[in-house]
């Protein structure tokens, strides 16, 4: 497997390098919306130790982010009035992964709604904003 | 949201009451083959601690559950040869949840082979027997 590199988007968005909405942040974890969503109010969480995914992370970095995020899809769930949540985490390109800085997808779940395709168009970045802020207000 | 019923599914098989083809256990955790494989080597990870889903579940059972699921996920990538790997978690119906006992879904993925749905025809007894032996040699 490739070894993580730091120059990845979300490790960029860690070093402040490129902008985000950010619904949680804490010493060890970032949480912000995901600007291709596949529904209203998708949300990513990561670590701030890099690693590339899954493989490589050490236990107890998958510990406090599994934790972390537990809280934030809390958090997403109430905002947004969702019907259901999904967790979901891709490790490699032929699994999904697109970003090489492990990463959970929240996605709330609308009844009759289909997700859309991740790799749709770039969400408008007001409502983006206006989500986070809800669900920021939400813990 | 409604209480966990310990007479589902997972609760069952934990109980030995439904049989089910196991490739780890220990004293917190069971993994074993999903009946209806989205994929080759399909393998989902519970905790023995009932939970409905991760919205009830307790923190220290979460943490104990990704770690342990990053142990099943590395040796069904390597029992499996898969070219990568995702997680999935499903909290509620309107989600894609119908066993209503906490668990991860750990998905092997192969390059160009698409994803079968989840709803599928029960996988042959004997391909999973045989799938859960080579990934428990796997760890």
């Amino acid at each position: 497997m490739t070894a993580y590199d730091p120059d990845n988007i979300f490790g960029k968005i860690l070093k402040g390098e490129i902008p985000s909405h950010k619904v949680y942040e804490d010493d060890d974890t970032l949480a912000f919306m995901d600007v291709m969503p596949q529904s209203r109010g998708h949300t990513l969480v990561i670590p701030k130790t890099g690693s590339r995914n899954l493989f490589d992370a050490e236990p107890q970095v998958l510990a406090n982010l599994i934790q972390k995020t537990q809280k934030v899809a809390r958090a997403v769930m109430t905002a947004m009035d969702a019907d259901g949540l999904r967790l979901a985490q891709f490790n490699e390109a032929p699994a999904g992964q697109t970003v090489f800085h492990l990463h959970f997808h929240i996605i709330p779940m609308y009844e009759g709604v289909p997700l859309r395709p991740h790799t749709g168009e770039m969400a408008d970045q007001d409502e983006l904003a206006a989500q986070a802020e809800k669900i920021r207000a939400a813990f």
